[in-house]
């Protein structure tokens, strides 16, 4: 199987480098910035790659939703497999992608989108093909976990940690996709959507950890409890929910001790009862591996994924997902969607505490 | 795609319900005693479905080593794909069923024989294609983590907790097997060749939970450690050293808080790192799902299992797997050999504690 790979930064270079070893796969053209198309694979016109009948698959590594999506779109249209890292440019045109897939006789696959290495992607088709899923969560973000777990751990405030980590390179310079929970909406999104086998609104409820503080976690551990941001959804039949959150978790709960920046998916399903998943999230070598697997994946799965895939119209019903929400030392009841609005307009910290998890 | 079961149990039932409710599948026969074939699908001769051409797939979910065994070598040299659960029969033959089945050109899948419904099989599968995995391991078995996590979280010691887990269903009414470390080595030789395709001897070291007791769990539990059962694996090229024992965990580590009967399996890769698996070890309908999955993945996997996948020649190395072992209050260093042999020839429980891990 012939494969083109689009960018060459950190994920791309080690893509290469696997595809290059993998027994099967070729690496036939690597897509790069003129001043930097050094190598004889490498080109800077993505034309030059679409016209190449030989390519089977086009691997997108770029970063952000554009041109990330303009490509997808053409590598798509000129009947090219896709395999992408890229959740902002999936989660822009999502089902337009995937129709765009089915018109012209391709799949999509985006394992490294959603969880870097973790086969959650994976996980989710296979179980929903015997399986009603019925939920879905976990820690789904890793510079949140390292920051939280670091204070948990070593009883520093929020302001040093979240400096620390921008040095360690575990938090971007401009860290406020991971601490809004924007970062963790899109994987949720889209994790969704494979697993419900439908497709999913992207404008859900969403509460950060910008306002943590060491008082919050403390309080909290003298209760024999923590926090950890969560990504979570529900489903019952054709409808379901969704939201991102500060999530309250007794402290011998598995989430309460995923260490450093190491994520943990769960999904729930009617047969298999529930299943974990755990691994790294980002890094440009564990991300690579699972671009690798997409692409075998391709290779040797009848079932791809494209519009054929989503058979379920789905609802977005918000009341589903329930729960207490701890504002100001306060509790409230009420849906993940009133508490985060709650939350928001007040300035304070939410955590929510739910029977769904 | 068309299905005949071999044994009509309660894994056998749920797994005969999925396959009927299943897009694609069909169920063609059922295995099943004289007295018990009361349904039109029902027959009690092995041949009848082997003779029945339509058949693609013959799922064994029979108890026992016997007939299992050689009902899966027949239904290879008839040319049909095998799906099995039965880790006793696949342990007892396993290089000779593989061969079985490349010489008839058919594949044999058994994700429910080692850990239920958790993928960990596929994922071995799919990992070591562009992963070298290094070593495995993990809780294994739901029954002696069942009893640790209660003895843990209730303070109780061994023998009524023993008598607990035996009147709820979670220990046998001969629970040997179990406590001993036997089950757990049966999984860990079958997921060992499988993520290093290769191979492996089942003559390991191995030392069970019998003599574990209040007193050590608590004597631990003040050093903020506790002991769980695990089986290990180890790796470096091509050699290779494995053994099931009582390992010593920090209290926050996951494997530690690990609940109930649930199981929790490590793969360790070249570039995906650490991947974790966690869900149910057992059950009628988590171990049914799996051989569903099983049966569409040999639907839909251009890569089957058969001899051709075991393409390296493994050497056992006890030397490669050493670390620290509690004995009756001591400490020695040695490999897991040495340590349960010291362990048992003096009757005392043995904790083993490890960098590997």
């Amino acid at each position: 199987m012939k494969v083109a790979v689009l960018g060459h930064g950190v994920v791309g270079r080690r893509a290469c480098e696997i595809i290059e070893n993998a027994k099967d796969l070729e690496l036939k053209w690597i897509l790069e910035l003129p001043d930097y198309a050094t190598e004889p694979k490498m080109c800077s016109d993505l034309q030059t790659i679409l016209d190449d009948p030989e390519v089977d698959v086009v691997a997108d590594i770029l970063p952000g939703t554009h041109p990330s999506y303009e490509y997808m779109k053409r590598a798509l249209a000129a009947g090219k497999h896709v395999v992408t890292v890229n959740k902002a440019a999936l989660c822009f045109g999502f089902e337009e992608l995937m129709r765009l897939a089915e018109e012209n006789g391709v799949t999509i696959r985006y394992e490294a989108s959603c969880g870097g290495t973790i086969p959650d992607i994976a996980e989710a088709i296979k179980l929903s093909r015997t399986n009603e899923i019925t939920s879905l969560y976990g820690i789904m973000n890793g510079t949140t976990n390292y920051i939280i777990d670091k204070m948990n751990t070593e009883g520093a405030d929020f302001e040093p940690t979240l400096r620390e980590a921008q040095s360690l390179g575990y938090a971007e310079k401009d860290p406020s996709a991971d601490l809004s929970g924007f970062d963790v909406k899109n994987k949720l999104v889209i994790l969704s959507a494979t697993a419900y086998r439908g497709y999913c609104i992207s404008d859900i409820p969403m509460f950060g950890i910008e306002k943590i503080n060491r008082d919050i976690l403390d309080n909290f551990r003298a209760q024999g409890k923590t926090v950890k941001l969560f990504g979570i959804s529900v489903r019952e039949e054709d409808r379901y929910a969704m939201a991102v959150l500060p999530v309250v978790l007794p402290l011998h709960d598995l989430e309460a001790n995923v260490p450093r920046n190491f994520n943990l998916f769960t999904l729930n399903g009617s047969n298999c009862g529930t299943v974990k998943l755990y691994g790294q999230g980002a890094g440009g070598l564990p991300t690579a591996d699972a671009v690798v697997r997409d692409i075998f994946a391709i290779r040797d799965t009848a079932e791809g994924i494209d519009g054929s895939y989503f058979v379920n119209e789905l609802q977005y019903d918000p009341s589903l997902l329930r729960g207490k929400g701890y504002i100001d030392g306060m509790f409230y009841e009420g849906t993940a969607a009133e508490l985060c609005a709650k939350a928001h307009s007040e300035g304070k910290f939410l955590a929510f505490e739910t029977k769904l998890i």
